[in-house]
């Protein structure tokens, strides 16, 4: 086992199709982790640049619900085939209830092609920037990056 | 999207090495989730058996010490590639905190088989059945399982 570096970290958050599983809690301590599809924005060439997930949820589901009396989230992403890596952050949420219609469809577009290629982008992007729809940022607070676990 | 049938979830849940990702929270609501590897015991051809989800964990652990001070948990596991799966199980645990050596060895040579195979089972078995490390039954109180998510 090994600790990752920042650009193992970004390289891995941003790898192919893999989903961060998105941990909230109600203020009386009921958990939910749920799959969600992410961006990542991280400059890391730029010093002092924080690492920035994005995702978007409905806002009647449960991660949405407990987010807004709650903000605060863990989330995980890991692969799951040996040797085994993991990612797990620690932050709080910026919420966007009623985000602009453009920056809500470019987020759902950009979502829709890491998840469901270049090609199915528009459709997707679409399909999901529906009214209702929220913006969630994730501000890191704290970063757990493994690497080849069972090494 | 579809819902999967129980045949259909036994076979996601024991498929390859799947982890789960344990979500728990503090009674003050601070969520935690990660990932873990886990065995199943359900006899879907005896009517009305339960699902029983088996992971340990060490006493130290953050998962490990929030279960103890509040036993609800949800979990994900979910398969991260087009069209996409996932199935959520909100519970309670039953935490084993003293457990027999020959069970806990038992737990930890079956779940070393699982995601290290055969040949390496033995002995990450022994690496894993520690004093202090604890056996996890999760008992689900309700599923979610949907296949074929962007379909």
């Amino acid at each position: 086992m090994a600790q990752m570096t920042n650009n193992e970290i970004y390289a891995f958050l941003t790898k192919g199709t893999m989903t961060a599983k998105i941990s909230t809690a109600s203020r009386i301590g009921k958990p939910h982790v749920a799959p969600v599809w992410f961006v990542v924005d991280w400059d890391l060439s730029q010093p002092g640049t924080d690492l920035e997930i994005t995702f978007t949820t409905y806002s009647k589901s449960v991660k949405a619900k407990q987010l807004i009396s709650n903000p605060q989230v863990c989330l995980c992403v890991d692969d799951q085939t040996p040797p085994y890596s993991f990612i797990i952050i620690n932050g709080n949420v910026d919420i966007d209830r009623s985000p602009n219609e453009e920056e809500l469809l470019r987020y759902t577009t950009r979502i829709a092609e890491r998840y469901m290629g270049t090609e199915k982008a528009e459709r997707y992007g679409k399909r999901n920037a529906v009214p209702g729809e929220l913006i969630v940022r994730v501000r890191p607070t704290k970063i757990i990056a493994q690497k080849n676990v069972s090494d």
